[in-house]
């Protein structure tokens, strides 16, 4: 089975190098990049330097008919705006797309206007497209023709909140996502924000109160919730390379006003995470006096998740720690490529 | 007028004899510490060896007879608890004391143990202890002969929130403080998960729910708002030296569905804290696009205030950026010192 | 083929966890640590919480005729001078035994006693100790049973040095060594100098000029040499968690006083650098404008090296990184066991 | 005394607005920034925004008449190449000048051909202007019209290398200076290799074998010398904003075979330090044990000096800490305009 990569130059590109370079089952057939056509993958990323395949595979300029010769899946590492200008042709060319930029990730064009400010390039595969979102959407992703592979902010808000949703064990109405991000999350733009001097030492709010990813978040809470649900989102940048930790602020909807209930309430909620992920590879579900840590999730296709009930004022805290670049962005569009194509989910991702 | 700095050997204490040797009223006459009695402080802390008068200060044992002789100012830069032993002596040999543990900044002997785990060593003291916010107790502050001075994380959300309250702007239930601090905010604790590599590339959730530093963040709040008020505290641990970032979800009394009501209401609160802080030194409040970032406070006493109102959600959401051993311990406690002994407010903090 | 390691407390201890867990050959039977004893792997290292295995096997406390029951390759992780105490009775036991320690890198009994200040503990199994630089000593290695695993600084040293020392190119005289570590090259040590803020923000030289680690160098060298060599080394400690990046300055043998002397010498040392290292897989001769980046080799079991000529000076300058828990320990380390054991010497290592 | 600074907005052009805003005798009267024209100090530069003058002072475009009319000492902050176009003009409007780039800082229009790659744009001034490194050129500072202020790590290799080579207590041939950088060494530029991500967990060399600051280096070393002297320098960038350290591999003049001869060459060297910089304000001489580290001189106009002789090699280590944008670059040129103006040398630098 061959793959490529469209754009491999970005953050998440790169990581799908190092992911699809040693997976047993895939091959990595071509690579795209405008700005590096022509040099090798060892040239352009050292760090692969030791890989025999990066030796020889050259970066390539996108061309839709090109790529669907060489590949049977093609990831789609490209802008916002621009993952939908390949996507079109590839699918008629019969390839499998994986796309990780936000172009299919909602189904409604309205809202995609709302958030992104200009109309959806192409409408019509708003519907086929599938959130990868693998342990929530696994059976849709095993058929899907085209996988819109979810941001690392949504990954680390939806994992831990939809079992409890479904379950009705927390109000759909306030609930609040306050989020931090390592640096690579902004992707590899050269500005001047994001520069070492300007980022080390430094943490601070940014997209406060309407960040664009609220738009993939909410549509997915709505569809477990059964009904619309609003949230509050704050990212923050912090000085990590890689790692998200989000701490969500949830009301359960029964009351807990004694330890009886605590307790019942307690026993239900591992319950539902426990029916939920139990049996998941890439969930940890954290127990004891153990909390999510990013530096525990580094390079892994891994989502933490622990919580904490608080007698009071009546909350249910949920934490989780995942790393932006795998699990919130390339190592899962792998897992979405391994159900895809039957491959063991865990294949090229342990 | 002559100072002294018992348990200069932390971060806290640091600092205090970095602002003092350098204050242009107040001498720097004694500094202790156990470990390092004996050795000047420019060989305990080389950053100051070019400071003449660190060349020749010693550190001495912590003896309160000897410290009484050598200051009219005392600052008690000790762990919790062994504070107070030392403010006793110190208060009846004639001292002003500035403490800046936690063993002075309740008013309830039954919290103190609540969250500390052991009666209070000092109870007849802690109605004479001024809490020293003095944004807010300045008039106290000044006749004061034991000031409390507040904690980092009770600064970064109390300066921001107490004139709302007092306001009645903001509702005093479902409050929620998501704070981020750097590591120097543990002090100078030698333990494995202050190590560099523990801390780098690490973003975790700690003390949750039921932080220490709960129990004077409510204590002040529920002065302000004459009831009780129960808030969520979530700090969070990141790969920062200096600085504490907080974001703090408030629901405001007065709902806004239109555009009408929303501009009515930022006037409000934009007015408030011009009323509360326009003139204060050592608070800015930005405005435009600005949003707090830590790395634009530290090594100053300021903190930094933005808010932004969510018409989606009907949220207030205020954000505070300090350095947590500047504004929110040392240079806090240098200028209620100014304040108590009648010198400008800014003098030697500029 | 079953393997246990002492200490795997340490960094190079959960590295060699990490590089285990994940090793087609070599099971995991045995964990060791005083601390930590009766706890599983998971607890203790939560990033490796979702491995199966990690969730079952549990810390033990060390004893010899345990280990030597559970395992057939011993990894000791433990600090020098408490190594030999367990190496003895393993050996006797008829394990063999890969230390990461210092205690059997040298030859001369006397050299030891010159850096470690006492006598050493075994001195009748120095001259069984291979040195486990399996680039060099592939050979000797296939057939020890007691394997003394280099240094990190001396891997990131020797390894760019000995082919142009052994082939003559270079002037074994004047030789200096400028080298930068991360701050896990420490250990993992409670000690105030390594807490996160004492470190973050800092660069500084240590062990000047006699650091431990030269007597291993300098023995290794005087080895290639077929001479008594005498080398500068100078150690730094900078905010990384992991990598290591010396700096060689060296004399050829001939000087090259015009372009074709220079053209000649740069083809030599070429050559001889592609005979020693072309077929290594894991060396990576950088070659055109490229050199050494620590980022580019964290993680992996990988030494880069590139050199440059300069006729302003006369001298060769040779640049090489490492990761000093990879390659410069546990990676090696593996490695080594590989060979010994007749894997494929890259097994777990990709 | 009013001051203008043309190219405000970089790294050194913010440190000097810091240094010149809280100046006792100086007035920041002119900023200059094509990108900023029109917005406030504290608007651009938010961690001024306390002090009232970054309120009201505006960024303007650089016009030298206009510049001539505000200011009496004018500080360029511009790229090399730039800095000339505004000293031609502005000497000529009778400025004194105080340039921080490197176009005079070279006595030889051919040299400085050889490391910048075109032709000097003013020759005549060269003559004309004084190198500001004032603890070398006081005398000449002070009646300078034309300051070339000198780079960071030439200020750290010649301050701790020229009172040697001026005793002639070392050799003029075969000096190596290694030498570390944080990451504002690199200036505010915008590029893919300064962003975050590619700079944190990275150790580099760069610059190899013939970084420009060789020029200036070697220039005032043969000054020194009164010979030609050709050094041997490497740079490397590590995870640092701030912060230079150079470790410098020297030869002394005479050997010491014995504790004798080393004992009378380490009172030899001591005595020249102590000679040319014990009543230095700003060159720290570190004795005992002590080494420099850049976390001790952040932010402060200070250079940090130790060596050691290593009898084994024969060789003195000097080695030096500095921050790059203070005494490396705005701090010195504020010392030297102190110098100018007959300030006291430390006025504003305190």
């Amino acid at each position: 089975m061959k793959t490529a990569i469209v754009g491999a130059s970005g953050y998440s590109g790169e990581e799908l190098v190092r992911l699809l370079l040693r997976h047993p089952q895939a091959e990595l057939a071509a690579v795209t990049s405008r700005q590096y056509a022509g040099q090798t993958v060892a040239r352009v990323f050292p760090k692969f330097g030791h890989e025999p395949r990066a030796q020889t595979l050259r970066f390539s300029e996108p061309q839709p008919e090109w790529l669907a010769k060489m590949a049977d899946v093609v990831f789609l590492a490209l802008p916002h705006g621009v993952a939908a200008e390949f996507a079109v042709p590839l699918l008629d060319l019969g390839c499998q797309v994986i796309d990780l930029s936000a172009d299919f990730r909602l189904k409604s064009p309205a809202l995609y206007k709302e958030y992104y400010g200009h109309d959806h390039p192409a409408p019509e595969l708003l519907p086929k497209a599938v959130y990868g979102l693998p342990e929530i959407y696994r059976a849709e992703i095993k058929n899907a023709s085209l996988i819109a592979s979810p941001g690392c902010y949504p990954t680390s808000i939806l994992l831990p909140l939809l079992p409890l949703l479904k379950a009705r064990l927390v109000k759909s109405t306030g609930i609040i996502a306050d989020a931090l991000s390592g640096v690579t999350g902004a992707g590899r733009k050269v500005e001047l924000e994001y520069l070492f001097a300007e980022c080390n030492e430094s943490a601070r709010p940014y997209g406060i109160p309407k960040h664009r990813h609220l738009s993939e978040i909410e549509e997915q809470l709505s569809v477990a919730a059964a009904e619309s649900v609003v949230i509050q989102f704050s990212p923050h940048l912090i000085p990590l390379n890689r790692g998200i930790l989000a701490t969500l602020y949830l009301t359960p909807e029964k009351q807990f006003e004694n330890e009886q209930q605590m307790a019942a309430l307690r026993e239900q909620i591992a319950q539902c995470y426990q029916a939920a992920y139990g049996q998941e590879p890439f969930v940890r579900l954290l127990d004891g006096p153990a909390l999510p840590d990013t530096k525990n999730v580094v390079g892994a296709n891994v989502i933490e998740i622990a919580w904490r009930l608080d007698p009071r004022t009546g909350r249910l805290i949920v934490l989780s720690a995942l790393d932006n670049i795998t699990k919130g962005a390339s190592g899962q569009a792998v897992q979405s490529m391994n159900i895809l194509r039957g491959f063991p989910e865990t294949a090229g991702l342990g």
